[in-house]
C-alpha cells in the first residue's frame, strides 16, 4: 500500500542517501542526470562541471532532487525536494562545503556532463534552497 | 575518467536495466520520479495511476528517463533517453503492452502519486518515443 511519508521521515530519507537524481528544465524539455549531494537543514550541496545541467540551472532556476530506497517492488521509499538553484562563490563558503563534499565524496560526482578541455573545467559549487518535500513509501 | 557512450552502449543499458527515473515538467517545473519501464525499439512503455506526472505529460508531453547502473563513484554508467509522451489507448494494443508489463512487475510501478480514490484509479499505459538518447561512463 502506497502511503504518502510525512515531513519527518521524507527528512530522514533525505539525509540518509548521498546519491540523488537531479532534475532541471533545459530549453522547456525536462533534464535528469544522477549527482551525489549533501544535506545541510533545508540546503542541499552540489558539486558539477560546467555543462547543460548547470547551463539549463542558470537559465531557469528551478531543481528537484529525487532520491529514493527500492528494496522491490512492494518496499520502496522515496523522495522529492524541489527548490531554488544558487551557486556558491563566497571562497569561504565555497572551500567549506568542498571540504564537506570531498569527505563524502572522493571522485567527481556522477554527471552527465562530459567535461570540457578548454580550461573551463572549474567545479562549480551550487546549492538547492529546498521549499517543497514530499515523499511516499510502499511497505 | 568521463567518456560518452555510442549509441550501441546506451542501447544496452537501457534494454538491461528495469528501474529508471521519468523526468517531466509540471508547470515549469522539473518533477522526477522512479518508474518501472520495458524497452521495444526506440519505444519505452510505462504504466501509471492517474497523478501529478500524469497530468504535467498530458500538459507538456515531453518526457525524459534516466537509467544508471552505479557500481561505486568510479565505475558507473548513466544513460537518458528523451523524446515525445504519447498514451495508448488502442484496447489490443493496451493489453499486449499491459501483459507485457505485469510479466516484469508483478506489483504497480514505483510512484510518487498516491492514488485518489475517487473511482478514477484506472491504469494510464503510455511510451516515450525515444527521438534523443546520450550515455556516459566512468570507468
Amino acid at each position: 500500500m502506497i502511503k504518502p511519508m510525512n515531513t519527518d521521515e521524507a527528512r530522514a530519507l533525505l539525509a540518509e542517501k548521498r546519491v540523488g537524481r537531479l532534475g532541471c528544465v533545459s530549453d522547456n524539455e525536462p533534464y535528469v542526470v544522477p549527482v551525489s549531494y549533501i544535506v545541510e537543514g533545508d540546503k542541499i550541496y552540489i558539486h558539477s562541471l560546467m555543462g547543460k545541467k548547470i547551463r539549463a540551472l542558470r537559465s531557469q532556476p528551478r531543481a528537484c532532487l529525487q532520491v529514493d530506497d527500492i528494496r522491490d517492488a512492494w518496499h520502496w521509499r522515496s523522495v522529492i525536494a524541489s527548490g531554488h538553484y544558487e551557486e556558491v562563490w563566497d571562497s569561504h563558503e565555497r572551500t567549506r562545503i568542498l571540504d564537506e563534499l570531498f569527505k563524502h565524496f572522493p571522485n567527481l560526482t556522477p554527471v552527465e556532463d562530459v567535461p570540457v578541455h578548454d580550461g573551463q573545467s572549474s567545479v562549480i559549487v551550487f546549492r538547492i534552497r529546498v521549499d517543497h518535500l514530499t515523499g511516499v513509501v510502499e511497505e
